[in-house]
């Protein structure tokens, strides 16, 4: 706890995901060690970033968010599975990035979490990882339109949106169309590259950001665009896309971004 | 009520739905025997699953939904004639699988209930049937573009998704758009086949599943499926729909469906 | 009063509405007489109309319905211009075919009162009316694509959908947009002619029916019909219109339309 | 307070924003002089307007909506950096037309603000200013297809909407999307000219209008017309868009705007 920053409330997720102790030899012996005790403003943002991607539109009874465990880099914190507007504290649980949870007492996992571990595996800078069937972006993933910004929002679309086809990944579990495994992760993992955002063919869409504000609303935004694009598109005609530089530029300075969350998190808790 | 398995309470259905007794011999000697009293807990999912596909948009003031009688194989249930949204345990009545109402007090019967029975006789795999007018289903009932899966959760589609013409049906009550009696629900159920949906010209669809929770599923995700797909298309180019490999493994080894299943439920009932 | 056929209480819309009486002199020069006192259940059901349509997305801030008196078949009655979301009962004015109100008193009447007027005028048949600016519905009367049925519930639409062109009308003040006077309500009237909906170029649209439920159910679905048109024209492709035949089948033999004006008026007062 | 018409309640946004007096000489030396109080029912105007933004899904989180000073054209006031929907009398700032606040102490100011105080500056006829991301309005912003009218309640359109590059503005900080400075306000003034709205390229969209009334109604229109003009182009075929001298007209003759403002305020402040 003395590594902690914040001096606020910590809440006991130990209650769900104990740290290895020695009345519990049997789990001991084969569970990974917890990164420790997490503050608990940081898991209320963690539940609310679950609710707001609810109420937002960007996952329905599907989809997942997670975020790497702010004391050790080799475990991140994930609901267990459960439609995310239904989420509450009670609920996370702390996996290692091979995504084992670290006490298996926590409940059914998230079928597709590898897809979190490989990311926070290939990924030093990502903090905070979704997962969703965003409505429009996966027409996107379907077509050999690109996925690109029309809106100033979403220029963190501008270096690519790669899209992942599973069939390539060469693993037989992927004609389930699921990140079941380690190795599907990777693949996935591997496509997405240094983006903020990949699609997954048939699927949805994985957004990596250094923390969950900001992977909130690149999901939001994401969902946004596609939403413009596809009316743009059918609009006809060319279109005037964000360029290169002017994403490039607003990536380096960040508009308001604290305005979005405030909101979103109020409306998510009612606080 | 010894076959029923469960230990649960029952709800006395047999009030609105009394087996055959000797206080009512007329009735008797025309209505069709019921199959006996059915588990509180199965008659709650069916209410359950009026008000869900109302709550998802699938069905407005009409659209029905029922189960096969879980210990009678030659009855159903679904409710009285009765906008979705408001269906209670205290409306739901039981026919044989000529859509007779056992008991004729039951209230106005729903005049396409042969939808239902006519499935129920060509399809002993089939517990829970579904008829909606889903908004987004019908632009492909009247058009050329087949339906197909863009999205996993959509994948039950691959098998195909027939159009069922009533002008085909050779029946003059055809003219009205409506499966007005069993000839009718055995042509459309001829048309169905052995899918899991078939589409209505001008009119919508049915869904046909193993039990209520995977049909009110089906009956979603085909509506989300068909949005985008529709968006797909109007993005332009060749789509890349869901393989028929892919629809086949993913339906060997279904994925978490419970969640969104108690999601809708918690929404639907409240609790 | 002894002309009413319910038995249910009634409300005394002379309160706004006051038959002319000795009291009232100078009013009684100028004012059309009442047609009488109207059944409460009428009145409310005129009401339902409003929040009704408002809260199905028929009418935002603007549009508005009427019923033809039920004693006085030159009479009709209509809120004064009020958002239909906030119309009570005590806001219902009578008016003369000429559009004029019976009691001056009776608040701010609506700019466009004259299509109702002038529709009853043509149209003894016609009991009700609505006028709206669908939303899906406008962008049909401003291209060359007819609106026709795809749905069934809309099959009321076979009979064509004209489209009134008010630079037609030859008044001066149509360069407006609006029916401001008797000779643009009977110009629409005109091109409504028998036909149960015509569109307004650029506006929306008015829908005439034998009664308050059926205007309701007309104007609902042919919003409803219109946005699954629109997506059926974005697919590509021929469409399989309802036919002549169907629309009159359906026409002489209506289905169960009692349970959407149940669940809509429940939905609207709460009850 | 003697300059003010009105005798209503005036509210102390002299908390806020206090006039300069001696006991603060090093903020007088530097802020500019208040245009003094404010009458409570204006700012209740302004934050109705906020909220109504909001509630129509024309601004999310951002955007902003502000009026000029009714007492000295040379200010003008705007929420501090706010969700809309969250914006209370409190939060109110006053500017000069550089947008510089009159008061430090008042929180965050928005960013883009620079929009407002050179629409005011360029525009002695404008009392109202509404900046969004209009979500449908943003696509015709990056495509060639001009937003033109096709409903008679966005007829104030017809005058034609500009499209504002920021590109063109030729400064640097233009690069980043945003309104950062009276260089890139002014540039959008110009581009706006005389007219009520004009587009930003991959952004969204300035509303200028008379007084807040007007502006939101402008900019809930505009946004109405662009989804119906968007399905009116996706029916194909041409389109019958308003005409100049219809706008002229109805720019005349205003129909019953009050109506609306009445039922959207109604909506945002419960009352």
């Amino acid at each position: 706890m003395t590594r902690l920053a914040s001096s606020t409330a910590l809440i006991a997720i130990a209650l769900v995901l104990p740290i290895q102790i020695a009345e519990r030899p049997a789990a001991a012996q084969t569970a990974p060690a917890s990164g420790g005790p997490v503050d608990a403003a940081i898991i209320e943002d963690l539940v609310a970033a679950n609710r707001i991607l609810a109420g937002e539109g960007v996952v329905d009874a599907y989809g997942h968010v997670s975020i790497r465990h702010p004391a050790n880099p080799n475990r991140y914190l994930m609901s267990r599975s459960l439609a995310p507007i239904l989420v509450t504290a009670q609920d996370i649980v702390e996996y290692d990035l091979d995504s084992t949870p670290i006490d298996p007492r926590g409940g059914v996992s998230v079928l597709e979490r590898f897809i979190h571990g490989e990311v926070y595996k290939a990924r030093p800078d990502v903090g905070a990882v979704i997962h969703s069937h965003s409505p429009t972006v996966v027409p996107f993933s379907v077509t050999q339109v690109p996925l690109r910004p029309v809106l100033h929002a979403a220029s963190f679309l501008w270096v690519g949106v790669p899209v992942w086809e599973i069939r390539d990944a060469g693993d037989p579990a992927g004609a389930t169309m699921l990140v079941r495994n380690g190795t599907l992760g990777k693949s996935l993992a591997a496509k997405l590259g240094d983006k903020p955002v990949a699609l997954m063919r048939g699927h949805g869409n994985v957004v990596a950001a250094p923390n969950v504000q900001t992977a909130v609303r690149y999901a939001i935004y994401t969902e946004v665009n596609a939403r413009m694009q596809a009316i743009a598109i059918s609009l006809g005609g060319p279109i005037n896309y964000i360029s290169a530089e002017e994403g490039a530029a607003m990536g380096r300075t960040p508009a308001d971004a604290g305005r979005a969350w405030d909101l979103w998190k109020k409306k998510a808790l009612g606080k």
